[in-house]
């Protein structure tokens, strides 16, 4: 509220001496001018008319940040650009294999074969005349947050939020439960695994447990509200709520019932966690508990004590978050933060804190407990039972460093 | 399951006889072509590498249904084209009376006066200082519906949900309550309204209770996660849950406590409730519980009998969604539909309902019932209070009729 430097500034507007350097220069029709973003006096001017598609403000720029591999990359959702939940469609992260394919809706088939009594093709439309369900969760990908390492010697202290999680979006799917077609096809009571191939240029497979498919696994044709995005799967993908992002396989033409995993390359020489004495788990699915303060985070600045809102996301595989509790003396205390509504099974949850900063330099961070009790651990913790060269599901507490200029960075390195 | 059609186009495919008809040519670096928009089979052809927004899929398109009014007009949110309950942004319905100011955020102001014991202006940093809250809810338009007017005349049969009720949305929105800022500058005990005035060239002004204020009225700068669209009033907007859209004022510059409402050209020349005996009731601010099918619907035409789901959304100024009903006799008798999760208080709620369609003409139709106890009412009970003139807050039930050729429209003109 810095009322006085507000008032003069803009008394030199109405005199119009920021008229020219603003760039301001009455020259339409109606009074706006197209060399600049805005009028001086916005009751003055009749505005553009409504439109077929809304367009985001020309004063804030949002896009995601793009990761290269060979053939293929990512994408990275912004998360400290983003309040709430909820990730826009075109914010959502992408990781993909060989690229995004594109699919014909006419001729889009999904068949089920295998151990079934009546091997079915169903297209597009055939999906969308089951009885449907709708739920918001996230997708996080297995190898997201791998900048948090637990070999602490390449950690970067430079990292933005989206730039250590931001493959994890949330958005709201609709489509029918895999159990409603497995029933149509009559799966055998014999099964316990299913394949899930996809139909990009990696034909990207994996197996599940029937368990799953049985549980809450859907086929989905909708992402907040509207046909899925092609890169995240258009026309159909399967979505495994609280799972490893890699799983829910896009654009999803095939599942073949069986009794045994398939070994596919997806979970043998990926997706697959190195464990201590040089040992390997496979089929790790679940995604663990984990909180992130998003706000204020690298390479915010603040500009002096007082006071300030904490604030980030919390989400599990294994259910609702139960609670998030702040530290703000490097993880010596710990006191509740507030959940807000809705708090979603499987889904991010926003927290806040209200923090008083004293202007100190302090180590501030975050920990999550979902309804099952599981706790995010501390990387110490992690390393106990994982190893050093745990690559995937790296979920250990993520600490920002605030010096007493008000500069942060990311400070797992410097967490004891 | 369309099994063999399907497998003989296939073989087409293959042999290579559609390939010329379809516009496929190989003819780029990765064998992707620029002519047509699939390839014949995806798996062999490199997909587009991630970027920095997303896309939609070339195969559908959706946008918003504009209308024109002199100056200014709407746009639809195309309710029939959706599932769940968020509508992205930028299919978010407009309505203005003067068109998108463009406001500079840099220049933003809200100034918090009158009854109060310090006058107060907040810069955009400064509101995005205090504690925020995000909450999914509806925003509707006072004059949604109007086309199911309570004067049968004029009822249409041919129109889609959307065009109907599309100025309703849904959104998670972030911001900081009201309440906080009004404690901020010290309103007065003695304050019972305020008013809520916009920058945009119509300067919308609305009288709104303190009751609100205190409640749970917020003062957002955030929707699905990023900044307001320019459209929903960016950079700041009131949002009052659950109360007719025109008085979530956008672009919002000022606030100004009082003790008697202000009665503005909006509240008396409109967004006043015509009744019975030529009475005109003011301040009609919340709106009454809704229920809407948007699938199946006009223009929708069945191509036979057997099970279709009955899908569509229902909501209340009132609070949460306690019940929705189903009718597909016309009326003669109800059975429940599911109602998907999340049900929040002053949200849209998703419901579906199974339905074998017999192939005979009839007329389906929803209400609901809110937890308030508040049900959707028929066109006679609503004229019994009302009149037939009423404009505004129109909820009734809205019915429709399939004929036995599967051709579905409007039906309220025929319901009994």
């Amino acid at each position: 509220m810095s009322h006085m430097t507000r008032v003069s500034r803009r008394r030199l507007l109405k005199q119009g001496a920021l008229l020219v350097s603003s760039g301001f220069v009455l020259n339409s029709r109606n009074g706006f001018s197209q060399t600049t973003l805005a009028p001086a006096d916005s009751t003055k001017v009749l505005g553009p008319l409504p439109s077929e598609l809304g367009t985001r403000t020309p004063f804030e720029s949002i896009k995601r940040e793009v990761g290269r591999f060979d053939p293929d990359g990512y994408s990275l959702t912004p998360l400290e650009k983003l309040s709430g939940i909820i990730t826009p469609s075109d914010l959502h992260f992408e990781r993909h294999h060989a690229g995004i394919p594109s699919v014909d809706p006419e001729w889009y088939e999904l068949l089920i074969h295998g151990l079934v009594d009546r091997p079915l093709k169903f297209s597009l439309a055939d999906l969308k005349r089951f009885p449907s369900e709708s739920r918001i969760c996230f997708i996080e990908c297995a190898g997201n947050g791998y900048k948090s390492s637990l070999d602490r010697s390449d950690i970067p202290e430079e990292v933005t939020p989206g730039q250590l999680d931001g493959m994890l979006s949330t958005s709201e799917w609709t489509g029918v439960r895999l159990a409603t077609l497995l029933r149509e096809a009559g799966a055998s009571t014999r099964a316990t695994w299913f394949l899930a191939e996809g139909q990009d240029a990696a034909v990207m497979s994996r197996s599940i447990p029937m368990t799953k498919a049985w549980d809450d696994a859907l086929v989905v044709y909708a992402q907040n509200a509207e046909a899925l995005r092609p890169e995240q799967g258009y026309p159909v993908r399967l979505l495994l709520p609280g799972w490893e992002g890699n799983s829910s396989v896009k654009w999803l033409r095939r599942i073949e019932v069986s009794d045994a995993p398939f070994m596919t390359r997806e979970e043998t020489a990926k997706y697959s966690d190195a464990r201590s004495a040089g040992k390997v788990e496979l089929f790790t699915f679940t995604m663990g508990p984990k909180s992130l303060i998003t706000s204020p985070s690298y390479p915010a600045v603040l500009p002096g004590k007082g006071w300030w809102e904490i604030s980030g996301i919390a989400w599990s595989g294994n259910g609702k978050i139960e609670k998030v509790e702040i530290s703000v003396n490097g993880g010596k205390s710990w006191q509740s933060a507030n959940l807000h509504e809705p708090v979603l099974s499987k889904c991010t949850t926003r927290f806040t804190f209200p923090w008083y900063w004293d202007g100190k330099a302090t180590i501030f961070l975050s920990r999550t407990t979902d309804e099952q009790g599981f706790q995010q651990p501390s990387v110490t913790e992690a390393r106990k039972g994982r190893g050093p060269r745990t690559y995937y599901h790296n979920n250990v507490i993520r600490p920002w460093q605030i010096d007493n200029d008000g500069r942060i960075t990311f400070g797992l390195k410097t967490l004891v």
